[in-house]
């Protein structure tokens, strides 16, 4: 017998089947949720076209694809090659928002409009291997395109958030802002356009590296001292400013007052739906990675856990690379992995197995025939029903049919009736 | 703006909501059943290492891996690489049967013995695209591994069976043989071992080329005058015999009686089981492309859909590969897509949304706010709504609204309370 690895690939992973039958109950509140406020579930492959994939929508991702090699080359095809880019032609997806944009762009004309679309699928990414990290891994994706005004803001984070409390969550923060107040923000204190996206990423590292870090950053890439001074003065009465309405009115006047109040309104209606399970924050620091964002951004933050369990926003732009005219755009998408640990970690799902049977048969006495019959009309009932033979050492069989969930059992030693059949209970170990 | 191109990779599709809804409930049907029978859910990666999948158990199919490039190759690396295989290490699964033997070698000692496994999920295959043939595609494959005797192979077309009634299939016909008579036919008229396999592929095309074929085919690879004689009457004999104890009186006595008594022990229980929905025949002809089977294999046919709607068999050689022992081993895989296609030529699902409800609503006179509080109140109550901005062409909302699979609505042109909404029902186009 040769013998052949068994492990999976780096950094991906086998789920056993309890593990699959959380995700599946945790999918099934998803989806209810998600279709009670008129989402419906689209699919696309996962394999997209690489042009598609490093079109410069996911920033530092695009590093990170496992790209596919084109189909029938030959020996001298790669010696002929110069770049690996002649090599491959497709990649698997990073993200499930780029290929939803092309789905749209492609199914427009099937699709209602607006269109409020869920997806829950895998996502790949070659990141450096680590606890909790895979290669592989779920998102959850929900969108609405054709909407322009914040109604599409409001049912997005109304459906991400009652999905999450549906799952047993409670006492998370929502942290929203808008791209059009940083900007506001950058330009009120005198940076140059040019320079947006930098500060962005510098302002978003604030946690991590405080505001000294952020001021000498800064400063490193030749902002204008001016500038960062005000820039810092802002971040650090932002920081300590409690009162909402002070936070407000921190804010440069060059910003729009149709933008603050828009976000003044989501969050007046989040905060009347919450019913004090969760509350939404204004935070003018939030940034999110992706440069697509246009309007409104916002995450879910929980105390225990060290990065978003999702996060979103509107991006009107996305559309119009594909077709002739921008279109609207809203999404959220839930870190399913994260959610996925705190559920266990919080023990939020009930016992699952709390009907699982099994009769035990002796094949010496008992054809399995009969077993099959037997089994067979107590599923018709409804029953969860497995067979499996007798063994010398029954207790250890019992015990591991125990740790596997079932419930209960009946042996079967001689030839009976389904009406005689009665289950025992087999106690958890 | 830049122009990207929107439609899917070659050879595989987006899905639409309709399609996705009425797929979402087949799986649904399909996982119950299932369940019922005690089979517990698992997943793996869909990236292999490309030394699994490239072992030699997927034939043919092999040739058709997406395979998928080293991660941080240079362009040093492929100037000096004289092979594609030095630039690739994982690729995509093309079944799921390969992958569950790697995972059960990896996992044994978390999982039930016998471990009963449902897997549903994507394979993929660079095939030549066509109608109906996609280069990703679901599969739903059963196994049971570590029962050794036929009881695996009752439950496993017992619970097979059952998913498709389930699903509404009825007058299909499962065809049943076992690769020992296979080998007992070819052996018993006198052919060599090392011929066994090529034999087995021409006997499997006999639906295609014909007898006269199949003899053609047999004389053309070297196999004695003789042998091809008695191989060629026999399958006259087999294809025109209805009588099925005639049938298995043909066999060459070589055969052990246990093989043939086991195979109609299996015939007995499942035509007991059936209902009369579907039949169970003998056919000594059915071979399975799959080189890893060692017993009783079994397809699905259906007089409407030209190949099998689904297949399995015993394999007992494959976890060998993987651990010091061998583990028995059998398992049973639907053809998603092809079970799909007919579901929707046949309109076995009855009309999905029978319940989803929209409101209309004027900004200019309500604010959206108002909406949502409404909307809210109503799904709480379980409703399915969705909100919409009233447009000019009210009509032509309302008729796409129905297209979509919306069955009622109501107009807001106040502010009113939930408990004021009445809702018109939405013809059907």
């Amino acid at each position: 017998m040769s013998n052949l690895q068994s492990n999976p690939v780096r950094g991906m992973r086998d789920l056993l089947p309890q593990k699959v039958e959380s995700r599946e109950r945790v999918f099934e509140i998803i989806k209810r949720v998600y279709k009670s406020f008129g989402f419906t579930q689209i699919e696309t492959p996962v394999v997209e076209n690489i042009s598609l994939l490093t079109s410069n929508e996911g920033g530092e991702t695009e590093k990170q694809i496992f790209t596919i090699l084109k189909r029938g080359l030959l020996p001298d095809d790669i010696k002929s090659a110069g770049l690996i880019s002649q090599l491959i032609d497709s990649g698997l997806r990073f993200d499930l928002t780029i290929p939803l944009v092309r789905y749209y762009s492609n199914n427009r004309v099937n699709l209602p409009d607006p269109f409020k679309s869920l997806q829950i699928g895998n996502v790949w990414r070659a990141e450096k291997p680590q606890k909790g990290r895979y290669r592989q891994f779920i998102q959850c994706d929900a969108d609405i395109i054709g909407e322009a005004s914040n109604l599409a803001e409001k049912e997005i984070i109304s459906v991400t958030t009652q999905a999450l409390t549906k799952i047993g969550f409670s006492g998370f923060k929502v942290r929203i802002n808008d791209r059009r107040i940083l900007k506001g923000i950058v330009q009120g204190f005198g940076c140059k356009k040019e320079n947006y996206g930098l500060i962005f990423i510098i302002i978003d590292k604030i946690d991590k590296i405080g505001i000294k870090g952020v001021e000498s950053e800064l400063i490193k890439i030749g902002i204008q001292e001016e500038s960062v001074k005000k820039i810092i003065t802002f971040l650090s009465k932002a920081q300590k400013v409690t009162d909402e309405d002070k936070l407000f009115n921190l804010l440069p006047k060059n910003i729009k007052q149709e933008v603050i109040d828009s976000l003044k309104d989501v969050m007046v209606i989040i905060r009347d739906i919450s019913n004090d399970k969760f509350d939404i924050v204004f935070d003018p620091m939030l940034v999110r990675g992706m440069g697509y964002y246009t309007g409104q951004i916002f995450e879910v933050e929980d105390s225990d856990y060290p990065v978003a369990l999702a996060g979103g926003g509107r991006y009107d732009k996305m559309v119009g690379k594909y077709l002739k005219e921008n279109v609207p755009a809203c999404g959220f998408s839930i870190g399913f992995e994260r959610i996925m640990s705190l559920v266990e970690k919080r023990g939020l799902l009930p016992d699952l197995n709390k009907d699982k049977k099994v009769l035990l048969f002796d094949p010496k006495k008992v054809d399995n025939n009969t077993i099959i019959l037997i089994a067979n009309a107590l599923r018709k009932e409804g029953q969860l029903i497995c067979i499996q033979k007798k063994r010398k050492n029954t207790r250890k069989q019992l015990d591991d049919l125990a740790r596997f969930g079932y419930c209960a059992f009946a042996i079967v030693e001689t030839q009976i009736k389904v009406t005689e059949i009665s289950f025992k209970k087999l106690n958890k170990l």
